[in-house]
């Protein structure tokens, strides 16, 4: 059974739990789909204000395309969690012959660039999402302003946590290409966070 | 039925909908609640390193009281819904008689302020469990360092998001002390949010 299907009162209990899954790649992946359902909901209100076509136009596609990151992004709740099992399962192969040994650290570099391709991926539809928070922002209904800058403030931790879940993962992966475009990616995909709900929530 | 009761899925699918309700409030009680539930699993794992009576029972102790966080955390998710409804049904009151106005000028008084006190009670338990983090970070397994830094992350977020929340009731309220009290104690749980788990998530 998926998390996503499980009660939200199990999925925290899972959470909590001293079992490493569900962990920090999941619960970043849970946050980011909680920002983008947030910013799809603002898109979809109804708007008290006048607008043009092309403004109407607007605020829709971005509300359809932050319910697909939703989307794509409670898939990968789940699929961190099997991401960390596998790179488990694979340290856990037999190392006694020198065939075992170079099986094993295939099968543990593949299961790494899984763990690292998932979280990426939730940096991708995080970062998406957050760009689509500007037009959320100034053509969605304005007393849903608040759930907007909440949501952004979701999606940057989702972003935060998931490059956390990249990182962790590098150091340990013997194909350094793939493990330093990787980090380049999260770097860039993390620099570029800022979006129009994305306003100081300071006292202004 | 409870949001907590309902499928993840489901409730994602409630947050995009187009109904304001869950919005933004139970969305950072979420966010807080899968944060203190992260903290409360890494003070749970077994600890590959030797480690004092003291430093065991200080870690014990810490995710204890996270553990108890996430699930006030939790059922404050539904707390923000009812409270949002309970202010949308005191505007509906009828206003033709001046008996009428007063009454429901003190419905919608009393209903603000449970939707500033439990978006306080949010901000109130992120920093409580933010606190924790030292320990749990300190004495906590190493290797569940990220997820102890995710679950800030998910604080940190669910602490600002809260924020938006009371704020954007205190305007309408009529009791300005209780008004003056909840801004000050909003802005100063926000201003001690910085905790152990909480270093720098840029490249070290």
């Amino acid at each position: 059974m998926t998390l996503a299907a499980k009660s939200l009162s199990t999925v925290l209990a899972e959470f909590r739990s001293s079992s490493p899954t569900p962990g920090g790649g999941s619960a970043a992946a849970l946050a980011g789909a909680l920002g983008a359902s947030l910013l799809a909901m603002v898109a979809a209100l109804p708007r008290p204000r006048a607008a043009t076509d092309d403004e109407t136009r607007r605020l829709r596609d971005a509300g359809e395309r932050c319910a697909e990151l939703a989307q794509a992004l409670e898939a990968l709740i789940d699929r961190d969690s099997e991401a960390y099992d596998q790179v488990m399962a694979a340290y856990r192969l037999p190392k006694g012959t020198d065939d075992e040994k170079a099986a094993r650290a295939l099968r543990i570099d593949a299961a790494l660039k899984a763990a690292i391709e998932t979280p990426l991926d939730v940096m991708r539809a995080c970062a998406s999402a957050i760009a689509e928070s500007e037009v959320v922002q100034t053509f969605g209904n304005a007393n849903a302003s608040s759930d907007v800058r909440v949501g952004v403030e979701l999606l940057r931790a989702g972003l935060r946590g998931a490059r956390l879940n990249v990182e962790i993962n590098l150091d340990a992966l013997k194909d350094r290409a793939y493990a330093n475009r990787a980090a380049a990616e999260a770097a860039r995909l993390t620099s570029n966070e800022s979006g129009g709900g994305g306003a100081p929530t300071g006292p202004s």
